[in-house]
């Protein structure tokens, strides 16, 4: 997907909602425990309760590698079904030398290889820009870069001071805008830290940034929206289990929905108040 | 696998050789292009041919994954085929937040949920503490963090300067060392990162370092040795592509054995050299 067909998407639905799909076996409920796969019934249903409201879907690698070969089946029958006009991530957080990030390009960009092709995947920069690069040989695809992520863990490395006065997140927002262009690559920016999202702005006015933490992790989407918006939106904010676990009953979908439709209004307003809705 | 054990295992091979399985399509001789699941035989006939002299080995989920479910089942299969003498390391580089990275270990450690149990897993330290702690929840198994790695885009991040007038990556060094210790954490230093290895042994003198980049990246071994061997041992070298393609044609075993045996005589005399062999 291009970037201005996610923008059309966006004032389409009024929504820059991602719905984060972590499907935890311990909290799906009980109702599909005895599911063949519950790991895509849960996902589905989820699906079908939030695509009116979502722009975007992001599974989490890790929760279906935890259980092998069948949740791989799961994540591929998951990618499969997100409907076509949303966005897709791959939230992998992959990364290695040059040759291996090229096969795990490969892993999620490239369905005749592996039955799957995702618009996007999330990449950790430590191993530096020839980690990277791989990944933006496929056309259309995207490439989200951790800068600042949402976890308490954030402080040990991203935030220490370099000789250069700066945070280190803030070198790689600067060293890797020259790896990609706003057209193929985004950055994970935490909704926890979004204090730092007017200083983040001022480095990368014009990306895409996709803010997880709202909900579970505490994040406030006003203060996203309102350091965080650009004239083309520039933001995709995700919530993973304040939609997913909304309620652990029967009504899990409907609540789901409800929470869905909730973020929804609200980014309908802050995409009002700046202008881009008429 | 314990510490103990794993020194033991390299007494008594005369090797701390870790073999690598990064099997590539493209690369894998051509009479195995026909077998029905060529990623696995080709792992299957370099283990045979290697296993006197490794005491390790390493495959890289990249390379499976690539292949989608049926990578997986792969890599299911060659997890199982590795002796059990030898260690196991699953080069995946994972790290994710704190409930998310547990399913990482989940996946890589709990046999039960995922099919497989690697002695050890491949850790990216950007996100910090919570995303590497789950990993050590897991009794006998190792956490291995990137430090500084063999590629050309470790000057990137790794080797810039802190506030602290450290690079980055003996600041990862230093605060990881209170995450675990030395029966369960060890080091990624890249072999072509040798002249570093003099400094870093000052920072972690007692740790495991799995040192890749020997052979097709350039690493000398003889200088990884000089630099990076103390008295239990505390390396373990990596090499893939020098074995794994050291023949295109029918007796690439053949030629693998014998690039893993000059690797193991080559590491006894060292081992000699330091006094750990008699």
């Amino acid at each position: 997907m291009t970037r201005q067909e996610l923008v059309d998407q966006i004032k389409k639905k009024k929504s820059f909602l991602c719905v984060g799909l972590d499907p935890d076996m311990s909290k799906i409920p009980s109702c599909l425990q005895q599911d063949p796969d519950p790991l895509f019934s849960f996902c589905k249903m989820i699906i079908d309760a939030t695509a009116p409201y979502a722009v975007a879907y992001k599974p989490n690698t890790a929760f279906f590698e935890a259980y092998g070969v069948a949740g791989w089946q799961a994540l591929q029958k998951v990618w499969a079904y997100i409907p076509k006009d949303c966005f897709t991530i791959a939230d992998a957080k992959r990364g290695d030398i040059g040759n291996t990030s090229r096969l795990y390009a490969q892993a999620f960009f490239q369905e005749s290889s592996s039955g799957m092709s995702f618009d996007a995947i999330t990449v950790a920069p430590y191993m530096g820009q020839d980690s990277v690069s791989p990944f933006f040989e496929f056309p259309n695809k995207w490439v989200i870069v951790l800068a600042l992520t949402s976890n308490t863990g954030s402080s040990d490395f991203q935030q220490l001071q370099q000789l250069s006065q700066k945070p280190l997140y803030e070198d790689v927002l600067q060293r890797s805008q020259a790896w990609g262009s706003i057209e193929n690559l985004m950055y994970v920016v935490g909704a926890t830290q979004a204090t730092h999202l007017a200083d983040i702005r001022r480095v990368v006015p014009h990306h895409f940034l996709l803010v997880p933490g709202v909900g579970a992790q505490g994040g406030s989407l006003g203060d996203v929206a309102k350091f965080g918006l650009n004239q083309d939106v520039g933001l995709l904010v995700n919530a993973s289990r304040a939609i997913l676990y909304a309620s652990s009953g029967l009504d899990f979908a409907e609540a789901a929905e409800d929470v869905a439709k909730n973020y929804q209004k609200e980014m309908e307003t802050y995409l009002r108040e700046f202008g881009i809705l008429g």
